[in-house]
């Protein structure tokens, strides 16, 4: 029988007794994986599988365990392995493009607001699609309304502005882009939303994979801009999640 | 006679119209600064004047031409220009500490709802305090309600069980760190506050000037937490000043 | 005639005399390769033969000339390699996930005073785990008793909490972590075994293939943590070796 | 005697010929100075005094020799050598700020034709200044139009707006900017001028002391921006007069 | 029907008014396309196509919309895509050496001013050639007579010498180099073009992908060299078009 | 009354109770500083005062505080403030070329077993002594004898020789080198012992200021090597403290 | 009819006059490669064809083209490229393993003096024998007697010892490390050869492909030794082929 | 008595028996030194005391303690230290600029060769004229007949003209040279000497103290250039008298 995720045990409970920790509720450890079904309860996001360097084997065994205690989303999900868990789990919804895979929600839900949705994903260019995708999912994932405006770069910054309307109205922004990474910057003069800002590893020579927006956004002249890591579309959307839940929460 | 900055000139008419940028509007240059003081209006942050590398006399033009518009802050101020804006401006406020100035607020006021302030600034040493009271200061001066939690860093991590009633129940969290950097992550873990990371240069050796701590926050494996530049403890307030005030907004 | 290992040649005279060093002690070079079979007598640790960049004729003509003094352990082994080696020396253990393979030991024996080993093996995440088996591997070659705790990273630390009995008794801890890098930190507070660091190349953008983690080790605010190479269990094992072979040393 | 720079040796004969190397034509190396004033007919440039490293003594030496040839221009001159250098040469022109002494031309000579000028020298911020100074000094120096137009950094973009007449009508843009760089990018987008990027040091933390402009600048997704080195408004302003003086050319 | 991309709309009303941000003019995005057909007016250089990263469909796209507005170029274009895109648009140009494909021009053109052409492509080494093509048939793409003179580097200069005179005639020269990148120099001590210099990522070991003549460039002793990116042939010749075609201009 | 820091409080009870958490014990912060008296008992290594960056009154409440708890020791102490401390701690021992200060220990004691102490420090060359001595002292400080050997770096193998017997009796050597940071290899070749690795900041240039010396031993040939932060000589012997207790605990 | 490359025109010559410049004396160019047939006269070492990055066709011409001058060397052939020059050309001499080919001189020819060879090419492991190799085989194209000594690294000094006769009486050391690059150093402190360094890519991690050894050679605290390029055995043999050929010159 | 430096102890008796390493032959030690007069013989050139770093008094013991036994260079010393030591040994010679004082030999010394000398220093700029004169002071120091050619860098290259019958004349050239470092390269391609290049910290931005020049002279096209590390003028110096006693060499 599944753990109630959502039972008020405080995390001071979860380290100060041995209760949550005992190797029965944990599972006994399912070989060599150590999942956290409280991490929901503690941070109000749930443990999600990273993808990458894991067999297929691991990511089955993380789903399965995890799906006991709340809907789970798996992160850098090559195609093959994507193809295989849908297999696997036939009621999954596979986002190839985004290298997402959820069990409990739907990843391509359009948001009845759009294109006025809570959290915008803004990006640079057209090569900044894979990781925008992976952004906007995520949200999804959390619940959040989200839309997508692409292509918006700071070399034709007259098409940012069909978009200011609703880039004043929406809750957070985040800003994704390769190149030299100013969009951020640009959006931080013009808005009030907190902005996430993505590098993305666009680019060639001395871009540095993804290096250079990298710095770029570390140091916008427009404060207020919070960055993730390089290709971190996920991260945006979890802290996206984070500052919106902290309204409604006790 | 000063414009009013809280007319709603949205930022479609700033941009197409050439009344805003007219020359008179803009005080006529004052010398080589053009200062904006419409930028309250538009992304809920007003102008805030860069101390560093500037001389005394750029700041004081800068602090009395936006003082006109609404209060006005200058971060990275030096002990010397410190108590020279002090001695010209005597209704202003020094946190030398801090290196920071204003004009209309009070940099020092403690939050009456300590602990349990919507803003927590955690760090993890005693060397990250100038940082951690830039990002204090900077978030009284917008007007939050923000607390200082000292010397918690993971080397000792019951030294964090005290105040973690406190940070469950903040709005958002700023963890400033030098090092390794690590605070963000553990405290990603405990709680559910969208959490500002703020990387500093204390250390020496391979820290490399702050470069570790701003990479390990980058790569953090607690998801959701937003970094700043290196003890850029102002762009963490301004963030988090973001975050809250989108609460209550139109 | 193969010389007698654990003839009391001390490196004084081995380096003094002409004696060690004529080329046919050496088993007059084997072609290209000069092996050095005096290094378990000098060092407590016999030649090892790095596979990586080896042609299969190279690793076997190793294997079997260093094979004729002690037992010998090759690493990061390729799987095609490894294959061959087995089919080769079919007494020899190969593991495959661990990139290594040995003639004269078990990799793979389970430790009678398991889970309080002498060496603890404790792993981040579960991408770390091939560095750490590596780690495993090499310990247990070296007649070691070692046990493995995988995927207790910082971002859920309660995840420690039932391994702490444990992680206290250990003689030696090895933490093998990617992303921040932040498991050392944390260890390093609570137990007292000296812990060596291995920074893993798990992660992406800017976690620059494991320089963010090994740039946090090298700076860790918990003292008494040492360091190897990114991706180094090997160097971790041989170091846990070495520190606990001098207990009984004369 | 001194030569005639204006004569029209062509370079194929300067390097064919043993005469213009000749020892005597030299000066005879005046002691460990090896001057160039064939330069100016070479590439429509003359010899500049880099004043970094030097001592009073060189620079003075320098000057001289030059003078006797055509104007000369001396860069990053420390305030204390500058002061020096105008009670040795009266007639001489310094702009501290600019770290720029010339003999032979006026470095301060405003342009009849600005805000209109041939060449705009553009800065993001105040911080800026002293590069932006000795990109314009030079191109007085070398005899061309130019005006500046200060602090018109991305977060505040609408004040471009008033100088975007100027902006396209400019033959050359020097765009000088620190922190995130982003200034070429979006000026790249909106005139037709060629644009020279100049990164500053400008900044602190992950900046790099100019490091994240200059990838950002080079990384610009507005194609046609030619990159200097950091703070180096004299080449900025040097490529401006090359291509300016190539219309007239024979 | 197609905009007409010769209109005098200023920049001033396309930013200033909502006309031409209407989504209809706009083509209504055509998926998560943003085209900027007016990029051509404002900036003397049309939009150009990015090819790498992006795939054959949003390639074929792109390159279908914007030709109802003006001739285009896509640069970095895979042999794959290339012969794909010749199949597709069976009156547009490949020159698959150079990843170049365009439509409504002639990438392959002589310049029957060769070789006194206006624009030099001049390489240091055979290995520069693919960056020097991409320069040469970007540099025809906009109407400029262009000329290659290959393998030149600093190891011989005498080989530079029969090219000097056309050297010395040229309008603006583009030096591509790899390994230690010393050409632009050396070319700038002897014309009087403006030099724009390409490092590419010709070498290895401590070159480090382009780095070494990046950085090497960068600090030409010979001023007045503006650098681009690495392996940017397309950036340097988008620079020379608008140095050229600010001659002609109102 | 101070606590007793011998009494065992297990880490499980540390961190699951609010007994030791309780602002009482703490001292009710005494201002900023949250001290760990009780990590001597959980790390067999107590508090340590990290003296960069502190001011006098930081350092002097901190010794002050954690006196009442234990011996206590500051690193990174500069010389004025060294100076200032032994005034106001005239029982206090003051290193000043080790940058070292303490209360309750002696830093200067010679081992009377040297130079077969149990720790030995050795040092490649003269100016690497002032690490060495912090790893002296602090050794010292720990209870441990130690001995240094200084000057026998890798350019002169032979004057290694008088001191192998030593060397091969030592339990643990720290190895401190700056240059090419090869003296660990060379003693990793020769002894039985655990090498801990110093890498200092001695050398200029691509030294890059320890930066060099830290990749080398990162990437020593003779396996087992654990590497410290550059210039921590404090953290090494914190190591072989750690290594050396192991052996006669519980 | 081909130039001869022995008749002493000197380079003053050449660069003086128009005779060697002119187009005809080029071959005219043959396409776009530019060859340098006097390099040999020039400096001692004909022009050598780098192989990465050219084509079968334009290695095929240059070494045709060369070998009407001199003996011909081309560097860094890939398998495939050598299989098919040794069937273009069957009395060429290829040597898959150092990536060498050439025409007119035989690169497997054993020094008769060996071990006591001119040359003596040193590598500190197996991994390094590629790079060992192109160094072997350039000398000998070059007429060099050269000689190997394989895998006698820092972690086992007393291998070096029955080289030592040989090692001292040397007239060049060439000397090839991966991993900490400490093997000039050694060698520096023992013999008086002149000793080139020559970094390789062999390692892993930290070693960041070469970085680590071509640091640590640069920082030797053995005096006098000349460092080339990561993985350059070519550039290394030339250099000893510059120093040998200097002793008989005029 | 000091020992006789001169008699014919072979490296392999002074490793191999304890005569050379008794520490009465060592001087005791002298406090913390460990001299190594023995490398005369066995390196060709005697210690050299690296002065950066130490005190006066350890400066002091080590020259004297040296002195006993062959003549003494010192090296990096400040101009305090330098005049300090010119006080206590009035017999010594003290070249200010060149940071170099010595016993026992003529710093300045001109060559009656000149400027037809054996070792040609040459440099770019005049700002790397100090670095020129340590290599200049050091190559006398030796013995070796040694000239400076100053001034010559590639923005001019002419100016090598009058020079060049001197450079194809010497035995070894040494090229100092900061910014792109572009001079080895020309003169690789010029003369037949080998050339050993000294990158200096000359210039600014992203020259990066050095590592510009660094790079590129790794990287020269030009083969058979050893480089030594940045600022290291010694170093070339003492290549230079390695290859040059290589001649007359038993």
């Amino acid at each position: 029988m599944p753990m109630e995720p959502k039972k008020p045990h405080a995390i001071l409970h979860d380290v100060a007794s041995n209760k949550i920790s005992c190797e029965a509720a944990m599972g006994k450890g399912r070989g060599e994986l150590t999942l956290d079904p409280w991490r929901l309860e503690r941070t109000s996001v749930g443990e999600v599988v990273y993808g990458q360097g894991k067999t297929l084997e691991q990511l089955r065994l993380s789903l399965e365990e995890l799906e006991r205690h709340h809907p789970v989303l798996a992160t850098k999900v090559s195609p093959e392995h994507g193809r295989e868990l849908q297999r696997h789990f036939p009621h999954g919804c596979l986002w190839e493009e985004a290298k997402l895979f959820c069990l409990g929600a739907d990843l391509l839900a359009a948001d009845p607001k759009a294109p006025c949705s809570d959290v915008l994903v803004v990006t640079g260019g057209t090569s900044d699609l894979p990781v925008a995708r992976e952004a906007l999912g995520t949200a999804r994932f959390f619940g959040l309304g989200a839309h997508l405006i692409a292509d918006v770069g700071v070399a034709g910054l007259h098409r940012l502005e069909p978009h200011l309307v609703a880039l004043r109205q929406a809750k957070v922004v985040i800003a994704v882009a390769g190149m030299e990474g100013a969009l951020p910057s640009v959006l931080g003069g013009l808005i009030k939303a907190p902005i996430i800002a993505v590098p993305t590893s666009t680019g060639y020579g001395a871009n540095f994979a993804g290096l250079t927006p990298l710095l770029a956004m570390l140091n916008s002249c427009a404060p207020g801009v919070g960055v993730v890591n390089i290709d971190n579309g996920f991260g945006a959307a979890v802290l996206a999640k984070k500052i919106l839940s902290r309204q409604n929460d006790e």
